[in-house]
């Protein structure tokens, strides 16, 4: 089969032939329709992880995974619903299912933790063996590229807001501020108007043609922040909301000079909930944090769970995307493209 | 000024003139300008309510109350925005401001609580006394007769369907049932969109013109219970959801029977708001409850922070009303047609 | 292998000799140390469950199961301390890991849940297959006829306290009420006290014998609530907290009689969990649920993660127990003697 | 009457004689008998607030207040039990009763929080008018000089304890870290045990001397983490509790280097709650709070729900008490010791 892997770190992948991977008796195969290209195979191939886990190559990349199940392990339930031929997603973040937070479902945390697409089997490859815990079965009418950037870019902002709102941080009275519209920002926007629970929306980014995207999904309000001073934002904001401050906060970016920002801009009781990686620290003033209760939660990625309930919505069809595909050959020009920052939405490579 | 209160249980209220009540140092006199009609004022007449607290006449009715700020005692705050000439709505559930649930904003459960139109000051009436804490000041570009039921069936309905989600019974992948489509329940339907984060939402009620409400509020599936078996419902479920029972139930009838049909439709893990009072009675079967991991929460009336929210959601225009106003010299005959059920959403007195 | 199996509904066990069973890629065989009896087995053979799903015969009772790893399946996770020769207790509820319940861990309330004990393998027998996932290491100090009861009644209550404190019931000015003192509310009392935040707890049941178990426990307060008076009761608990009512109840009987008896006595925002199965209906006025926003929540058994935490508390020696031993051949006496309401504690077979 | 005011920035206090104050109609005066000394008033004398809110000299410093009430206005609520003669604390947080916070009860974080012991009333004089909504009745048995610091010290670090509770960090298979075992430390060890389910506690301080507090106080381990290396540290708390990691924390220090090791030894999931205000930075790396998911609360002194609470516990002699009491004349003599961080324990002001 083909498949797109790093043979080596900070070099373009390599495009190859290798086998059909077998599978255990408790993994399904699945034949890969499309999988998303996030900026983190970017951060991969350029050694951002390396500190945290030096991943051995060859490694096969891509982790928004979806596709139709062409065979299955002998200890795949039955009556699950799950069959050859159906359509699936792949949930990220496969746990030993023994730990702690695997026995709530929360996988993507565990000590021992697997990723497709960081290891010998992901996306960019035309099958991928999967654990059955880990594919969730999908209506056959949803479309394959808009189905892939759903189990990371769209997952993991979801999981960001409903944390959000589980903190008791949205509501009618409050305005939820999205930082950072790319290919993240995109789906939290929407999901910040879905789950808000009648809160209203700002989304604040360096560039206007990102903030375009926010606006044709229905934001209240955007704001251009390169070359404004936080005073001009808070103004801005009481201009527009009645108030200069963001009950709750999604960052997208995760980078030091937003988080700076995003963090003055923070409401009394309000809650910053952090799903980008972009940067390496956080370093921002302490008194306000314990004088105002404000609270600060790192969110990575989502469960099963999460995915079930972002497919449901998907089902509904209420989620839009900016999706642009490509194919199994491009896969290295669009690796540029997103290093450089010139990919508005999301790339997904369909087979 | 004029009142319309009642001399004794089970007659027609009395209009007449009485003198304008005096205030406290803490309190504010509030000109009335609307007041809506609640079933519990027909209740109250009919004596429903004596069982637990026999309250002597003369009573002035009336607890959805909203007007203008028309005299203020020494001890109002300054800087809170409180002024003559501004417009309130009157908060329920006045509590001692001592008690373990005033403390945390329930007033309206405090053991020492009164209600306006529960005793001798309510809003079938010219003037009211209010304790400052309970007024929420709003914008005088907010219709009186809109605001009015925003302070009893919009607000006991926002609390139900806010302690659903925050039980965690909505979701994209739940349907949250309502029960009863009356003047309660046109209110209900809005929430469960506005706050169910993607849920889907069915009405439940025993006549179609009743649902017709709903249909327009947007609701994604309606059942005219009259009739149809449990198991007729469970198909008709069925065939709208692709499930056949309910993740997350507001009843707003409290009736037995409603009660009865709710319970059994009830999800495995499921939740069931009651804000109804209707009936008098709880009787089901204990196995599911227990072996279903049910829940079951009564929700009365709704706090000062319910009400701001909901006054929120008034500001962003995101509620809509079904209401039909009448003079103050038409008040008995509006509690008789209330009483034979013939009144579609709410009505309202205005000045 | 030896194997005590109902053979026909309202007959004793048959004593038999029957193969020891085959384990799956995914599951391990324990060998049976001990296996606790509980109500459940009585209901189970007298026919209670029949009308809920009508269980074919024979079946090997038990589910209270603890002992020691004898062989693993070739799929069992490495690195994860499943080991042969390993001390394990056996968690309840298997459910088939894809539904939405079981993705969040509460296994046990999964539409397709296996149950050991209630099918043809259970605790009874000398040896039972298992799925991995639903195995927990235990250390070897521990005691394997203590281990055994911690899998439902020292379980299911944990469940239930933790709902009581997860709804934010209990703290230092509340005070909790168990009902019922036999082989759950032994437990129950105890975590009533670990888990309650300085809440003060008290225990009611009918008999003085039963109550000395909670007084030893450390209770700060018991009733003997037979031919007693609600009124009477009340005063009882005025005298000895100040207060008449009990802000969270955890029913070990659910007794129609106890349950009626417990809502009288709930206060106002109080939280009833059931975990008692004596009963069969639920029947308590509406309007105080309502007026006093009340609560109740059924809890079934518990989850992996609910099992873990019991099993961390024994291993810091946090829990007693009253326990009475008892060998393969005595299990039909003992079922006579639990049907008749003649053990104190809770009986343990041991192997 | 006498009180010891500030009238300079970076001076000694004041000794002098000044007029009881008068109260308004819904204030309550209280005759001071007992007020702790906080690292706070120190703050406050050398200038630590002042970025953050310039006060005008003259103040009264003093905020952990109790004693009796001398006086009441004619808006005090009657049959709340607030009567001349009844001993009370004061809490602190002075709200303006009507913004969002208040309305729930969080009036310490209102923006327009008036706060004694901040501007021209406090403890530290013979006589206080305080708002009636911020006396607490407390029990005639209870000792004026243990009463006092359970207004902020023991407070404060309960609604720490509290927050980590709610968040779900704590239960029997976790291990909480105290930081610092000062004035706060010495009440959170012992919160931390009461609320913590089990979990087994930890307290980490520079000082041997304040470490033997915490373990007259039942802690599980000490660590005294002066010239300890975040290794070292790993290594004995593995040794201690078999994970060299911490699944929740209460810092009651704030200062930058003590939040760096604490954080990296926050386990997955882990919360960390911030009660001290020592220092003024947080600068920790980004990436392990995002990937681990971990959250960070600021908390702030506590509402007057946490102060029942406390009391309760205090009712109950459930809290210990390291205290020195000084008189009157004595005030600038332990400013200067805790300044200079010679006192253990709290220093308590007696008239």
């Amino acid at each position: 089969m083909k498949a797109a892997r790093m043979h080596e770190y900070g070099k373009p992948l390599v495009l190859e032939d290798i086998p059909v991977p077998d599978i255990a008796e408790d993994e399904v195969l699945v034949q890969v329709k499309a999988c998303g290209m996030c900026r983190s195979d970017v951060q991969l191939i350029d050694g951002y992880f390396r500190p945290y886990g030096d991943l051995k190559p060859p490694l096969t990349l891509g982790h928004e995974i979806t596709g139709v199940i062409a065979k299955m392990g002998s200890l795949v339930p039955k009556g699950a619903g799950i069959v050859e031929g159906g359509h699936v997603v792949v949930a990220p973040g496969w746990g030993d299912g023994i730990c702690r937070h695997c026995q709530v479902g929360d996988t993507q945390i565990c000590p021992n933790v697997r990723w497709p697409g960081f290891g010998p089997v992901g996306g960019f490859a035309e099958y991928i063996p999967v654990p059955v815990r880990y594919v969730i079965k999908v209506g056959k009418q949803l479309a394959f590229e808009e189905l892939a950037p759903l189990t990371d870019a769209g997952l993991t902002t979801y999981r960001g807001i409903r944390k959000l709102r589980d903190a008791g941080a949205v509501g009618p009275d409050r305005v939820i501020g999205v930082l950072g519209v790319g290919g993240l920002g995109a789906y939290a926007v929407q999901y910040a108007r879905l789950l808000g629970g009648g809160a209203r929306v700002v989304a604040l980014a360096r560039s206007e043609e990102k903030l375009a995207v926010a606006r044709d999904y229905g934001v209240d309000h955007t704001i251009a922040v390169k070359d404004k001073s936080e005073a001009d934002i808070k103004k801005d904001l009481t201009q527009a909301f009645g108030q200069g401050d963001l009950d709750a906060i999604i960052d997208c970016t995760g980078a030091p000079a937003m988080i700076q920002l995003g963090m003055s801009l923070l409401s009394t009781s309000g809650h910053y909930v952090d799903v980008g990686l972009v940067g390496d620290r956080i370093d921002i003033p302490l008194f306000p944090r314990v004088s105002r209760e404000q609270s600060f939660h790192g969110s990575f990625w989502g469960n099963n769970a999460d995915l079930m309930e972002v497919m449901a919505l998907a089902a509904q069809d209420k989620i839009r995307h900016t999706i642009k595909t490509f194919g199994f050959d491009e896969v290295n020009t669009y690796i540029d493209q997103l290093r450089s920052g010139d990919i508005v939405g999301r790339a997904v490579m369909t087979f």
